[in-house]
């Protein structure tokens, strides 16, 4: 797969010629704020009540969706049921090091369940390895599993360079993904606003998900104004009640 | 399902009454050590060269099975060909939360890849939600797709009171499992003497497997000692050199 080494190559030369970290400041709006956030419990001990009452919350506050793990979405689905509110899941999470045919099967399932949207792992050590073309067809395969549901690509940047960052973009986007995502909330570290605006800034075509240690209204207004259209966080409600009184 | 009640609660009372933690000492030789070693792998950042160098390590120092994630399984079961090491992967790991169709689906696939044994994670969310009908059900999908494999039931050991723990030693026992495992290293702690005796008190019919943070070699002879048949650990060579030398 030539192409895709080219591609990846000509994003770096691009990267160390013009890339420049510079966040342009911007008025962020509560509701902007508030229908960005996708509420999200992901925890392994998270019980069938707290799903519902994450549910609940979710259509009280007006935020985008709920990221839920798989084994949820039907409950989450049934539970937002007449509301706006998406259902979100997560695909080969959050190691990224499942197989491929395991990570299709999965979001098969996910939107057969009634997920709005699917957020995927990537296959981390593979792209360590620079193995482009298991990677992009492990991308690819959930992308055509998804039909025509978005799909975002965590990349887990706490574990990559710039560089594997770059080629992460490159490969989301050849893949057909909608957006990438920072992090899994399992990693060593989550979101920061300098990955934000590398992402933003390696593709037109993609829409970068903040996830990840979000904990504080002026730091999840921050990856807004650095290029997040997204927000995954369980501290929704904190976050939001901060930017009201403040 | 009132009988899987009635054995939960039954084997609860016996434990009130009649379980005391006492750990009979006895000597563990360096080969029952070296023979119940999984040399594990399972970080997400792990290259196809370190599952490689695992591999080959399983072969010289006589370990029992190496450990890794399901996208690797093909590549340790070419590896590892006409070795004596076994290749255990792992299903719906490490957050145990994936639906129960995905969980049986991805056993089937590692059994079809060559996996001699599968350590399944249980629903913890569903566990502490009292929902044991589908917590039996979660693992009993897994056994049978296992077709004759041992299935090890993964309990995060860390999230479960005592009365949790036990509910998940009977579940895993009537669903059909050979072994009951504490941890998978990505939980907030991992294998303790205490819960290695109790989980091999709880049940005749399970073994148990030790993994979560065993870095030493006195640590891991205390967990055989507890009761432990089999030790999955990333640090097997030092824990090994720290038995010869001492």
């Amino acid at each position: 797969m030539n192409n895709i080494e080219h591609a990846i190559e000509e994003r770096i030369v691009k990267y160390k010629t013009e890339y420049k970290f510079e966040v342009k400041d911007r008025k962020v709006t509560i509701d902007e704020l508030r229908q960005s956030i996708e509420h999200t419990l992901l925890k392994p001990i998270a019980t069938v009540e707290e799903i519902s009452k994450l549910c609940d919350e979710a259509i009280k506050y007006g935020f985008y969706g709920v990221c839920v793990n798989p084994s949820f979405v039907k409950h989450a689905v049934d539970r937002l049921s007449g509301s706006k509110v998406k259902v979100v899941s997560v695909v080969g999470f959050p190691l990224g090091a499942t197989t491929q045919f395991i990570k299709a099967r999965e979001t098969a399932e996910l939107v057969q369940l009634g997920a709005d949207e699917i957020d995927m792992v990537i296959h981390v050590g593979m792209l360590k390895s620079k193995e482009w073309t298991y990677v992009y067809e492990d991308i690819r395969s959930v992308v055509e599993a998804a039909q025509s549901k978005p799909v975002k690509v965590i990349i887990e940047t706490c574990y990559l360079s710039d560089e594997e960052k770059i080629a992460a973009c490159v490969l989301s986007e050849l893949a057909g993904a909608q957006f990438v995502k920072t992090s899994t909330g399992f990693g060593t570290a989550g979101a920061t606003t300098q990955d934000v605006h590398l992402l933003k800034w390696c593709s037109d075509k993609l829409l970068v998900k903040a996830s990840g240690g979000i904990k504080g209204f002026s730091q999840a207004v921050e990856l807004i104004k650095a290029g997040a259209s997204r927000i995954g966080t369980s501290s929704s409600i904190k976050i939001l009640s901060e930017g009201v009184e403040g």
